[in-house]
């Protein structure tokens, strides 16, 4: 591999190729643009709103690490996740070929290199902030051999799941995410090509985000709902991230875990419903994600205050509330919108890829689950048809592989 | 609706609202940003490649004009296409309503501005060059009692057709662009809402090409199966793309003529075959897209050019050669990508969204797809399952809508 070891850095910011040959002037030249632009509205009150985005085709983020990429890494706007079934014959030998296989993939697809059997190499030459993250299920760990953490396992049944095994569990998890969407078909096809061996597709499913340049980094997404969705995600670089996050001893060290569920919205349904309506489900206005008792998104939402009549003004049916964890509950959200053909009358086939990544998922994912089972006013417009766990083994250094620890660390 | 009129713009360079806002500095940004980079580097052999673009999201093209926009703007990142069929109710009366709606809907959304009746009004404000693009089937025209162009018809069966009836014609075609996938899916959402009165939705179909920011503006797409694509189009703004693309007379004059033809590539198979044989089945190197007879991307090809050997350089079989239409068969392309959830072993289920506007479709279009279907060798690796044709209306002014000439200019 002709990538440079790169230490664990969190929140990774990743470097560009252009940056590099610039000597850092790029960062510079950010700046001049910054005061150029000020100066040339010669405004005082001009906001320091950025008038325009790096070239993003050569950003790259670092794949070797203490922690896989992917994770804290600025979610990018596509995201491919593939479930995988492990065939039959595939021992622990042969995970660890598949996993060195994968990893030497990775390591040069997300450094804008062609994998070793490329077919189409030009397509490899725009990274566009590729990450590629792996995680392994029940199935893996068991042929692995090592112990599995408690929490790896199906989640338990919830009564609002209806779902379907084309969206669900699997022995390996790739997740493929950039801002490019040909780049992201490419490596996803150059992984499943050198997989095809040793697994087969279980299920596929794509999901995007706001593309790069269309708003500020840093803006909390949206779903097709229209509601912001992440307000309280943990931010990366802090310490309460890591404690959320990764984990700290064993052969997962430096990883997590992950729950993906597929959340179908009857978007529909949702239209029937007003906007105080909908405001009230979420417990917060969608004009600006504030609290409905505050004005700005990240205002902390006050869960004791009372409407003149005295009934909560976050009412005990929303989300908000009822996903508030105490103390350890926890999670890391990371989700992709989904909007695929409709089949039949439908106008559309819409949804999340609701994704987190939490160190403990029995004791800080399931409790917050739960409670929403129970009562949720959004249940009445969301399904989930898809669930599975993975654990995500820490990140490698160059000449090392990822899965690793699990596959000769004991 | 607020959105100014503008007048024809070709091609159309489109607008900021921030630049508006920044009185024309920002492009005096780019320019000092430039300035920077070459001066940091201070070496004089610097290329003059940007190292950063504007932001996006607040960039917008004109919605009214000669011509519907989405044609002569360059393509977009993510492209939806959706075929729907006319209930049996809808008349002449019904059509104008119809189009009356989706017009006004196009105009305000193409401009970042909701729907009239928009749910999620938040999820309209950033539109990232989107596009809505309107185009009418035999069937649409036939109840608008208007004269058909001879044209105006499915194409003529050929050899290497597997056509599925779920991605081919239809009564209306709505064509949404733009680089923002949350933007498009709203507004095609929005679109289909209004239009559930009047049509059912026959096929939906969604393409991308590469990220805004990922590549130099300008730069020819490349497909899945690695090769350049469309190095030979017309130019917007040039009397030659004015003279392939529009209509010059009649109730259709200022539209065009519309082929979309989803055609699946069999990468599977494709990766069977070696470089130099890639070269040859296109006539061009995979490399940069020049001619197998040339260096640079836009060469002319030599058909002329043999061997040592007396054989052809740019082979019989060459899709370059086949395609190569004499005078009037030129075509203008603006294709995207699909790369959709695999089924069973496949590894992929890839191709390209075919797209080509030409004034006519009879003398332009079919001698070609003729020629391709008797003989070109990438019909070894690709199948056409989906066909169909549209008209596509002028553009309006403000007040009028989409389709007027044919409801109401007899």
């Amino acid at each position: 591999m002709t990538a440079p070891v790169e230490g664990a850095r969190s929140p990774r910011t990743g470097s560009t190729r252009r940056q590099f040959l610039l000597g850092g002037a790029v960062a510079g030249v950010g700046a001049v643009a910054a005061v150029g632009a000020d100066l040339a509205l010669n405004r005082p009150d001009a906001t320091p709103e950025p008038a325009s985005v790096p070239m993003n085709g050569d950003e790259t983020v670092p794949f070797f690490g203490a922690h896989q990429a992917g994770i804290d890494t600025a979610a990018q706007a596509h995201g491919v996740f593939v479930g995988l079934d492990l065939h039959d014959d595939v021992d622990r030998d042969a995970l660890a070929r598949l996993m060195r296989l994968l990893t030497d993939d990775a390591a040069r697809l997300t450094q804008g290199l062609p994998a070793l059997a490329d077919s189409e190499p030009e397509l490899a030459s725009s990274p566009a902030r590729l990450t590629i993250t792996f995680g392994v299920g029940p199935g893996f760990v068991g042929r692995a051999g090592g112990s599995t953490p408690a929490w790896l396992a199906p989640l338990p049944a919830f009564g609002v799941d209806r779902l379907r095994p084309d969206f669900s569990d699997g022995d390996l998890l790739l997740q493929i995410a950039g801002d490019d969407p040909l780049t992201v078909a490419h490596a996803t096809r150059m992984l499943l090509k050198d997989a095809r061996g040793f697994a087969s597709i279980r299920w596929t499913q794509q999901g995007f985000r706001r593309a790069y340049g269309t708003e500020r980094p840093g803006t909390t997404m949206r779903n097709l709902f229209g509601q912001v969705d992440g307000t309280t995600n943990p931010q990366p670089g802090t310490e309460d991230f890591d404690r959320v996050v990764w984990i700290d001893e064993g052969v997962l060290a430096g990883g997590t875990g992950m729950v993906i569920r597929r959340i179908r919205m009857g978007l529909d349904k949702w239209d029937r419903l007003d906007r105080s309506g909908r405001d009230a489900s979420v417990g917060r206005t969608l004009a600006n994600g504030a609290p409905l008792t505050g004005r700005e998104e990240f205002d902390e939402p006050d869960f004791e205050a009372k409407t003149a009549i005295g009934f909560p003004v976050i009412p005990q049916f929303a989300h908000i509330r009822r996903a508030r964890g105490e103390g350890a509950e926890r999670i890391f959200r990371r989700a992709y919108n989904y909007d695929e053909r409709p089949a039949g009358a439908e106008v559309s086939e819409s949804g999340l890829l609701f994704v987190s990544f939490q160190a403990d998922i029995e004791r800080q994912f399931i409790p917050m689950q739960r409670r929403l089972d129970e009562l949720d006013l959004l249940n009445e417009w969301t399904t989930p048809i898809g669930s599975a766990v993975f654990a995500i083994p820490p990140g490698c250094t160059e000449g090392g592989f990822i899965g690793d620890t699990l596959l000769r660390g004991r």
